[in-house]
């Protein structure tokens, strides 16, 4: 089977029916990059061409010029034989093991375009671990669901110029509109509106529904569940690990809200009608 | 104005024409988040609500829990008056301040779902000071460039059934596929794609057009010049960042490329027809 692909049951809202099937979302899960024994880096990835990866990142960041410069990639075998795949061992040779001491000791600040919420975590058990359990009663109807992108849409106003800004935007459980925020990374428009929330001090959000323009990733599952959110519904598709974190942490999450359907991934029963 | 808006100069190419016109990009920019005067991280983001991005940010983190957590944000104010909307800092109060010391001290590595193109870099002029210029004389037929969304499409087999994955792909001037990468993160596309070059010793890749399935944010124009690409096209929009370094670097960064037209952002004179 493909790795990129993950089965998933759900339930599917369509025009007049609600029906149970299997569907497939795109596979996430973090990928430690270790340098010479030492951790460099997680990166949030689709598992399949993982050592591509580990070398273009490292090009990209300059700390190796041509393939000669990897000694060795090699997945991390570790005593129980758990998640190795997720951990990626890399050794450089020649000038590069020298450019990555450099690199390494007057690292002072690593830029995050989406966010940090795993940092210092490592396998999907760590980041799934400690994940807060959201209990909100709550319950929203099919109806207000279907109505968010169009009340979204009227509001997102640099993206009808741009067509380059992610949206993100709170809502009561009549589909009241209570915060909206645009940015180019998705992670930041999230951050953008639960601050803003929080400095109306209505953190933890248990009556609010979080809706994003695009696509849905553990971390911005991460963010809503920090934040007490019991609903995130998404005009696209989740990943697999937004959907186990969703399912770990009581929240439902909703993809691909359009027209007059949606998928329900988890925790169904928030949803009426 | 609109800060997250930016104006910008484009050749429109449209079914038989191609026309100067002043567009307009979503704004991205780094905002470095600096915690009791400590750098903390950088985040390249949409000017705007800086600070309901750091609260929220830090709620994520775990680091605050209230917006009484926050005691003081203030944008750094430089002797030269320069970029200081570009650096936010930080005081927090409480045990909060506390914690952030402990998250500091144990911090060993952040993930980057996108990628760490900027680590331990500043401002704007620190990001493209640096960056190599390509002076690659390939030129492509706008014939070619049509072409791509079409033959990218045809090989983009997991989004097709998940709908949740990004593509990059390296094109040769002819149009022939050379490589082809998907993944949850589009920057972990463009690092697949550029690592299998790498590993086949055809970086640097000045023959190549790299060609994404979304849209364009600095890192990305920032990995494909450390590759050597002389082309960037895209499917969706560019950042305005992404826009200048492109212009910087000498590379001609394509957006919009849809059916029979495309924007052209910088450096028209490598497409003909």
């Amino acid at each position: 089977m493909n790795p990129a692909i993950h089965p998933v049951d759900i339930v599917r809202v369509g025009d007049a029916t609600w029906t149970d099937v299997q569907d497939v979302a795109a596979t996430e899960e973090p990928l430690e990059i270790r340098l010479g024994g030492q951790p460099f880096v997680v990166i949030m990835r689709t598992p399949g061409a993982d050592r591509h990866l580990a070398a273009g990142f490292l090009l990209s960041e300059q700390l190796i010029q041509r393939a000669s410069d990897v000694s060795t990639m090699r997945y991390c075998a570790d005593s129980d034989g758990q998640d190795s795949e997720n951990v990626l061992n890399v050794w450089l040779q020649g000038e590069s093991s020298v450019r990555v001491q450099a690199a390494l000791a007057s690292r002072r600040h690593v830029t995050a375009n989406s966010a940090c919420g795993v940092c210092g975590r490592r396998s999907i058990d760590d980041l799934l671990e400690g994940s807060h359990r959201i209990d909100s009663p709550l319950t929203v109807s099919r109806r207000v669901i279907e109505m968010l992108p169009v009340a979204l849409r009227s509001v997102q106003r640099t993206f009808a110029e741009t067509g380059g800004l992610h949206a993100a935007a709170l809502f009561d459980a009549s589909g009241e509109l209570a915060g909206t925020a645009e940015d180019v990374g998705r992670h930041n428009a999230v951050d953008k509106v639960i601050g803003a929330a929080l400095g109306r001090g209505e953190v933890p959000l248990s009556n609010h529904v979080l809706f994003v323009s695009g696509r849905t990733s553990f971390e911005i599952v991460q963010k809503a569940v920090v934040a007490g959110l019991p609903i995130i519904a998404a005009v696209s598709a989740p990943s697999s690990l937004a959907i186990e974190l969703a399912r770990e942490a009581n929240v439902t999450l909703l993809g691909f809200v359009r027209g007059h359907t949606f998928n329900i991934y988890s925790v169904p029963a928030r949803i009426t009608g």
